[in-house]
């Protein structure tokens, strides 16, 4: 039966090609036959998961730490549960290939009343649905799939973006004659007119300035320049730092790096040093609500060189068709000749702020202690909320990869991404650092977890509701309160072995201390219960917060 | 603050008056001042749910027990995560009004890249995901707010299906001078003419009739047409069924009632009785694959009378605007006329399946004690899957109401569904029947009916993992299988109080029996993990599963 080689082969074989190792998903009963294929294929691995949001925000994590994810969902149902993952994809750049799996072509060309459709006989929209979210899709056919396959797959590894396939399942079935013979992603386009007079401005701006710095944000880590330019900043010495989303794009140990950017709602000394330079060139940074304390950014254009995945600016000039790491190396070479105007200074990023009680734990209380216990390596996934802009603080140990969701911002999203950050990425110890209210929005992927013995460490900031609402609105309603869950019992719920499993409920610094001890010596899944006050919110939260209720107010 | 009437309360308002008390949903930043209303209005009560698909099933169920519900999410990622239940309203003619908040219209204008956004300045990507699944939208303006807040929400009355809103919190906190008249739902046309040649068809048809039987499915109680259809057949001794879609539509205890109709997976004797009467009238009747064993019913158009909401057909003649309950009540005045054709007869119901194991429980067991179980009034809520294929056997008692959702069959949605059908309906008993694959989906919502105390009969029928799908492909494959959770030990973890709340794993008939016993003298919330052969599956669900499995192989 599974003799001759199919369409849903090809499939698998170009996903296995790109580098993909897992595909996440739930099955449906019209995926059921393809699940087949993907059993016996040698490179991919099926991962169930509880439910398809949940899938889709695994499959989001394991993007950011391979060259793309897959994720296999039924016609529908399947397909709608997971949008909002697919959607955050697309927001945030990461390059997930979303195959849905369709009843067969007679039952479509019949518009049969099949369960999984509204019931009109139209099969037609989801697709457009998905449309929406992702920037290529297809509707296979017998005729048309690897063609169409390689063109998908292909847009999601150049733009870095999640795509879209419509699969019925009979044409998945069929046999090709073809083979994924390695798939050729068309080099960025590069103009050399564009360029010189790139190189030309820039030299221009640069020989005049008595200080630079520099702003690193997610895009320079999403289109594969992280290393060119952490290679530069170890020439240079500009202040140099990364906005929110982009955390772990530089080495946060280098003696420039001034900590997180955030405009006014950064520590003086990083804002100064970022602002005050008299050119500033950023890349791949989006200046977004949540990472900007509500645009209070001061980067004005005429001190700035941008640098864009494919689009380069110094001053008020665009240069178009300029690639990303053409763009980086460029100013490599014309610093390296510059770089006696600036003077050299060590930078000491500021210091995380003391607890104010010794013998209640409270926000500082529990960031000390998380900064004490962080080892190179380490992947930190912080939910938006109080943990994501208490994590902004942190100082990253050499190697560290950091991922938050700031600009989607779906909360619940931490949790599956966890779980897919970690089998994208087996050797590194995977941190979750989340809020109780975020995580009753996914919680049953913990079982997934321990299905699969991950030693994932989970911190649940137990501020008993929505606390990063709280700080945006009226803290006292109810409607910031949540269900009370016990929160240590939740993982042997979902299947987890006593024996195996290490679970603790801390409200003083020293449990606290404690708890981290033992997660140190002896590796293991592990949940900490940390209970914080209701009210109490990082500095960095407190910012933004105030600036967005003023953005909601202002009509 | 909230001393001006606005925009945001005449909403509330009209909720009110359609019937609405409760407005189910999850906060978000942009929700979160509109929400100061909802707390401040006095007749409708805020649930937040533990994530949106949750609180979009939740809204499902109430809906099906009241005229409507009504679903607030935030922009973009609470939106989308709701999506797919949506979805399930709308093929299944539910009417729920999303209302989904939005940033300030000036935000908007200026195309910030908020958070929530796709960071693409376009805000209008989710409106146009949301009219794929509804049948009304409306971007609300300050102008435009308040008639198309009424348009919006007479369209879901009307037509029985969801309606989107799209909300500018500015445009929420907007004062308005209009108030909320009652709303003239428009009478459903109908044409006299029509009406009239229906009257001559319908006759002239039924005359020549030896036998009649009669067929009802869920549109006819969608359209509230169940009450005159069960009044009429009071009067008459036709045989007369229903579809799994629409049962509790009809008093199963009537003498003529013959049980569920499933085409060629019905007992054969109903299948009979149904089939070969020389005139079959059916009722709000929608044949989709999964309530007629894969299209396996043999209903010739040339002797069937359809009555569908707004058309009427006798044979191959369309009557076109003739309201379902007007062709309901002109059959009546028909057949009452000539009743004397027809021979009465008492019909018994094929007895469920006897249980071949005594010491073992399986499927046969525990339907058979599930029907013993059964109350009048009941409110039976149940699972796609072995949970409602099997259910479709029970002879429900009087006032009993069921809720399946088989044509949009999006498994996980009954859990939700139920605490919505409970808090609308606060008097009957809530059992929710459920398989533990379908449960790990939503499972967080346990959380919630715990929290509002509500005394909820769960069933979880553990099989481990997906039955539904190992009868359909493949039953030893490993992707049928699901992470092992501990069932008795969840709803602790969510918050129950042990002292509160009964929990118990039965496998044997006599443990099954005593659990049952205990329910029926103390109501609290129940979980009873009922643990049944991993391959044991409902006839029904064979005979519809085998016709699916073969549907898919077919090209």
């Amino acid at each position: 039966m599974l003799n001759s080689y199919t369409i849903g082969d090809y499939l698998l074989d170009r996903l296995a090609q790109t580098g993909i190792k897992h595909l996440f998903g739930v099955p449906g009963d019209y995926n059921l036959q393809f699940l087949d294929h993907v059993i016996n294929h040698d490179h991919i691995t099926w991962v169930g998961c509880a439910n398809e949001l949940n899938a889709a925000y695994a499959a989001d994590g394991y993007a950011r730490c391979k060259p793309a994810a897959a994720l296999l969902t039924t016609f529908g149902v399947g397909e709608l549960s997971a949008i909002n993952g697919i959607a955050g994809s697309y927001a945030e750049y990461v390059p997930v290939i979303h195959i849905t799996f369709a009843p067969n072509l007679i039952s479509q060309h019949k518009r049969q009343l099949l369960h999984h459709t509204l019931g009109d006989g139209d099969f037609g929209h989801f697709l457009r649905m998905a449309m929406e979210v992702t920037v290529a899709s297809a509707t296979l056919t017998i005729e048309n799939a690897t063609s169409e396959i390689d063109r998908v797959v292909g847009d999601a590894l150049r733009l870095h973006r999640p795509v879209y396939l419509f699969l019925p399942l009979d044409v998945a079935a069929a046999p090709t004659g073809n083979r994924p013979y390695p798939l050729p992603i068309p080099e960025p386009v590069c103009s050399d007119a564009s360029l010189q007079a790139f190189v030309d401005a820039a030299t221009e701006i640069l020989s005049a300035a008595n200080s630079v710095s520099l702003l690193a944000d997610f895009l320079a880590e999403r289109f594969g320049a992280a290393k060119s330019l952490q290679r530069w900043l170890d020439q240079t010495s500009f202040p140099h730092s990364t906005l929110l989303m982009g955390k772990s794009t530089l080495n946060e140990q280098h003696p420039c790096f001034t900590g997180t950017y955030a405009g006014n709602g950064s520590d003086e000394k990083i804002r100064s040093l970022i602002e005050d330079a008299e050119v500033i060139i950023s890349v791949g940074v989006l200046f977004t609500d949540t990472t900007t304390a509500g645009f209070s950014h001061h980067i004005p254009t005429e001190k700035c060189i941008d640098i864009q995945p494919a689009v380069a600016r110094v001053g008020d000039k665009t240069f178009s068709n300029i690639p990303m790491l053409t763009a980086i190396e460029t100013l490599e070479k014309i610093t390296s000749t510059l770089s006696s105007h600036w003077k050299h200074t060590t930078i000491t990023p500021p210091a995380l702020p003391s607890s104010y009680a010794k013998d209640e734990l409270d926000q500082h209380g529990f960031w000390q202690q998380i900064q004490g216990f962080l080892r190179p390596g380490d992947l930190i996934v912080a939910e938006q909320g109080t943990a994501c802009f208490g994590a902004a603080a942190l100082t990253l140990l050499q190697g560290c990869r950091f991922i938050t969701q700031s600009l989607w911002g779906t909360i619940g999203y931490t949790l599956p991404a966890a779980y897919g950050a970690q089998l994208a990425e087996p050797l590194r110890r995977v941190i979750l650092l989340i809020g109780d209210g975020s995580l009753q929005l996914t919680a049953q992927e913990i079982g997934s977890m321990l299905r699969d013995n991950l030693n994932i460490v989970i911190f649940v900031l137990n501020n008993q509701g929505y606390t990063v609402e709280r700080a945006i609105h009226n803290p006292q309603q109810r409607y910031h309160d949540i269900a009370p869950w016990n929160w240590t019992q939740l993982p042997i719920a979902l299947g987890g072995d006593s024996n195996k499993i290490r679970t603790r409920k801390t409200s003083s610094p020293a449990q606290l201390a404690q708890a981290l001890d033992q997660i140190g010596s002896e590796p293991c899944f592990s949940l900490i219960d940390v209970v914080l006050p209701k009210m109490d919110i990082p500095e960095l939260l407190q910012a933004v917060s105030q600036s967005l209720e003023q953005n909601n107010s202002a009509h």
